[in-house]
This record gives structure tokens, sequence and C-alpha cells, in this order.
């Protein structure tokens, strides 16, 4: 009984060896169906499959079921903690549902985002999750939304965080909302100079983080960047530099805000004495940077978890999640 | 000429109306064979395809052709930055060859990598980059040896980063020989009572980075966390309540070491004044914490890129690459 058998075996076969019903070995072995099964019952499933040598076809099943068990992501750059943490949190839901994600970066180039949605539509993919902020032009904005509405024919479910046009059921995180309570935190402290490093202006949350911030305290500057600790490096030196007397920085993001933090540092500038700085996400890390950073938290993980979960179920509309402030060490009083 | 199209297209049609050839089409929407298109014509392509509504069959393609364009990568988990960082150099270097990255995490559950083995195999992905660290358990490597046959079998391909015994080619970071720097540099600043905080003992990488470290300076004492921060903080406190004479403390990875400075900040020792850390990796964001790391560093894109390399090229054996010291501000001379 324990001889490599020398024909294909089918499915039955496999299910009868390793003693569950059909339904429990296609679960295990096609990852279709909500339904979980038990550790126990999956590993003998998955070893009588292997000793059989059972191949489960699964291209030849997704033409019969016209999707696949892949979830496609497509972030901007996974290096990016944001979009790691991101990632983590639809990958553990993902498991609960059977799925596997699959992960695409664009390094933020629309037409990478174009061609990574027609990739994911030609793999059948059960859903596209589109993580990255939306680019702004519109000629990109109406290629991207041809691309879906052919996915969404062959029966592809599209799912975004951040606000991706009236069709598509989104996770948006609290852009606008957020910056306002940095803005007021720092007003509080009785900073009134103030610079922001921005983010590359043709990306959706960058427009509404700067809004949001702008409604509250108007910044005395504004220098743009890459979304990088490089990005943020840079803008910062060349912010503090020309405009001595800001007593504070917001970062558009945390990772611009460790590139804040370096340049304080390399021109002698103290934080938080000398100069306030306030980041955006709360990343993994932003309480272990010199100084802990005070930052505006985004629950990512949930995030993730939660756009995944949009991506499972029926079209029902769009969810707002809520941002917080964390005060760390990188602020204080205006000096 | 440019209205829709009552029947389903062929990709003649798609590469005529494109102005291009049926192989440039063929490249373009089915990501087959190694050279690139033009930036140009791969968009002129994808808005023609995408005009006429055509769909590519890619998991027909799949069964046809045996393989996909499909690369799956297996990681413990995306959040943490080394497999990040890993991540996206595969994924910049996956774009060079037009292909896409599957990433799966196993969230160090053994049984979890099993069960993603066999659905990129299931998958028909071309090959299967396994980035986290083998298990050590035997049941477990020859479960894995068994399943990972199964693909070679159907003609996939299987690389890894780390040794993951002879079949498998791999792309091996100087574990041993890096933890030796640490050891060295500690005993250079005349530390002898150095406390070690580890990682799960069934991971082959602590295995190595711990033998490494203890051929040069054996550890007055050694605890075990998760490959975590929280792992690192619960494992440095531990070790310096117990033994408040060590001055310094050799975290198996950087992320662990984030915790033993949030530890040491906890109780009250000044690093590098009361205690010296030193992690391994360099993660991006080792010289942004406080104090900036000192580390063993590898080069996590070019880990990353290199073994998408080897993914895509035929059976040549493994490659090492080098790990080396990163002197910053966590270390000093012992007190």
């Amino acid at each position: 009984m324990r001889d490599k058998p020398s024909t294909q075996a089918t499915l039955q076969q496999v299910a009868d060896a390793a003693g569950v019903s059909l339904a429990t070995a296609s679960r295990v072995l096609h990852g279709s169906g909500g339904r979980t099964v038990r550790e126990e019952l999956r590993a003998r499933v998955l070893a009588e499959a292997n000793r059989l040598r059972y191949v489960s076809h699964a291209p030849a099943q997704a033409l019969a079921r016209a999707t696949t068990s892949i979830v496609g992501l497509i972030v901007h750059d996974i290096a990016d903690p944001y979009f790691a943490a991101i990632a983590a949190g639809a990958m553990r839901a993902a498991r609960d549902h059977d799925l596997m994600v699959m992960v695409a970066c664009t390094f933020r180039e629309p037409q990478l985002e174009l061609e990574y949605v027609a990739r994911l539509r030609a793999q059948r993919a059960r859903a596209i999750i589109l993580a990255a902020s939306a680019f702004t032009g519109t000629r990109f904005l109406a290629d991207l939304a041809d691309h879906l509405a052919g996915y969404a024919d062959q029966g592809g479910r599209v799912v975004a965080i951040g606000d991706h046009g009236p069709g598509v059921d989104a996770v948006i995180p609290s852009n606008y909302a957020g910056a306002q309570l940095a803005a007021e935190h720092l007003v509080s402290l009785g900073h009134t100079e103030v610079g922001v490093v921005s983010g590359p202006d043709t990306l959706a949350t960058v427009a509404d983080r700067l809004a949001g911030f702008q409604s509250v305290l108007p910044a005395t500057a504004v220098a743009a960047g890459d979304f990088s600790r490089d990005g943020g490096y840079a803008a910062a030196r060349e912010l503090l530099t020309a405009r001595p007397s800001l007593t504070a920085v917001f970062a558009l993001d945390d990772v611009m805000a460790y590139g804040v933090l370096a340049a304080a540092r390399d021109l002698g500038r103290d934080v938080p004495g000398d100069l306030s700085v306030v980041g955006f996400d709360d990343v993994p890390g932003a309480a272990d940077v010199g100084p802990p950073l005070t930052t505006i938290r985004l629950d990512l993980a949930e995030l993730g978890s939660r756009v995944l979960g949009l991506a499972v179920a029926p079209p029902n509309g769009s969810v707002t999640v809520p941002a917080s402030l964390v005060v760390r060490s990188s602020t204080a009083v205006a000096r």
C-alpha cells in the first residue's frame, strides 16, 4: 500500500486514503470554500496527496471555477513598513479564508499598477486589493478604471485602501482628520512656525493629509520629497536651512519623519528641545527611534485585515477607520 | 474600429491593433520569456487588450506550458523588516524577468510552510523561494523534502535563503562568521560578561548565529524569545534582572535588539554607557533607533535579488553572501 502509484491519483483516492470526505480533501488541496479544516485532518490530506503524487491542476480548476484562491495585493513598496504591516494583516486574515495573497509592488510607477492589474486579471485572481494610494492623474485614473471594469466583467472583485472612486469598496484611513489631530497637537504646544515635509503630489494620501493639517495650522513652508527616509531627510534639510525659525516639522509619514530626525541631528537641532517632529501611520518601529516618535496612529494590521474582509464579502460600501494621536518624546512646548 | 467587439478577441487581433508582433503581445500579456518589452509598446498592448476585452486565459496557458509567471516566496512574517527588505529586493529583480512574486507568510508554523508549498505547486508556480529559515525538526524536514521532490518532478525550481540541504540551491548569509564579528567587536571593547538574546531554537539561523558568537566569546547567559521586538524585550528583561553584572547583550536579530534597547531604558540602564547592545541584519531603521544600533550588516535587498536570480537560472550550486560589522552608537568600552 505504501508503493508509489504508477498512474495519476484522483481526489477521491486521496480522500479515501486520508479517511476524509471528498469536500474536505478539496478544501485542503484547492483552497475553495470558506470553512476551515482542522489542522490534523489538513496534515493527513496533504501527506496522502503527496504520497500518492496527487496533482491538483489548480489552473484547470481555475478555468472551471473562473476564479482561483489568489488575492492580489498591490502596494507601492513592500520594504516600506506601512505596506509591510498592512500586508501582514491581510495575510493573517487570508489564512482564515484559505486564500493566498500575491503581493505586487508598483515602486510608485502608475504604468506598473496597470500592468499588475492586467496580470492578476489574467491569473483569474479572486480579488484585487489596491493598497497603494491612488495616483491622481486623470489619464491614469481613466486607464485604471477601464482595466478594473474589464476585471469586474469577469467576476473579479476590486477593493482598496483609500478612496478609489465610487465603484470600489474601500477601507478609508482618516487621513484628513488624522492630520488635523497632528496640527491641533502642535498648536496646543504653542507652535506657530511649522514646516511640512510632504510626499509626491501625485498621491491622493498626500493631498488629504496636507489639506487636513493646513485646515488647522497653515504651514510656514512645505517641502516635498519621496515617501522614504532619504526623501524626508532631503526635504527637512532644505526646510530647516531655508527657515531656521521653524520650531516644528510635520512629516506626512513616519518613514519620512525618520529622515527628519536624522537631518535635525546632522544640523545640530535637538529634538524635542529645539524642534518638535510629528509623523503619521505609527509604523512598527516608531516607538523605537531616537527620540520615540509622536505620530498619528492607524491600526495597520487591522487595515489589512479589514480590506481582506471586504475582498471576500459581497459589495457593501466603504468603511472609514479612525486615526488617533500618540504622544511620545519627539514633541514639546515651542521654545 | 473603436467599437466594442461582440465576440472574444484573439491575441493576434490585439497584436495587430497595437501594431506589434504576436510574440511581443504574448510577452506583455502572459509574462512569458525573459526579454523586456519597451514601456511604450507595453502600454499600447495593454490598452488594446483592454479595449478589445481580450481575456488571456492564463490558467489555460499554465496547463499548456506547465508553469506560470508566478514565483512563490515563503517568509515567516512580512511585517518583519528583514523579510520585507528581502521581498522588495526579490520583487525588483522579478520585474526584470517579467515575473510576479507571490508572498506567503508561515507565521513560523512548519505546517503552514508545507501547505504553502503544496498550494504553490498546485498553482504551477515557476519557482518557490524558501526565504524563511529552515525549521530543524527531522519530521518536518522529511515532509518538506517530500513535497519539494513532488514539485521538482513537475519541473518546478526550488531555491532558498539559508542552507536547506544539498538539493536546494541557496543564497547563504554568513550567519556564523557574522556572529563571530559581533563577538570580536565586543571583545575588542573589553566585554567579558555578555548575554545573548536568542530566537526559537527550532530555526537553523539561530543555531548558526549562536554557535558563531560562542566560538569567539562564550556567553555568560542565554535567554530565548520570539524573533520579535516583544520577544527581545522579555528575554532582555530576564537576562538583565538575573545577571546585573552583564555589560553587553548580543541580540540575534535587529528587531529583537530594538526590544533589548527598550528593556534597558525601562530598567534605567544607559546604552552604551552601562550596557552595549549589538544586533544582526542591519534592517532599514537600525540607524534610526535610539541610540543608532551597532549591528552585523547583510545586504538584504541584494539577498532578495540574488535568490530571485537563482530561481530563474538553471541549477548551479549555492552562493554565500558576506556579513560585515557596522559600528554605530549602541556599543562602547565596557564600564
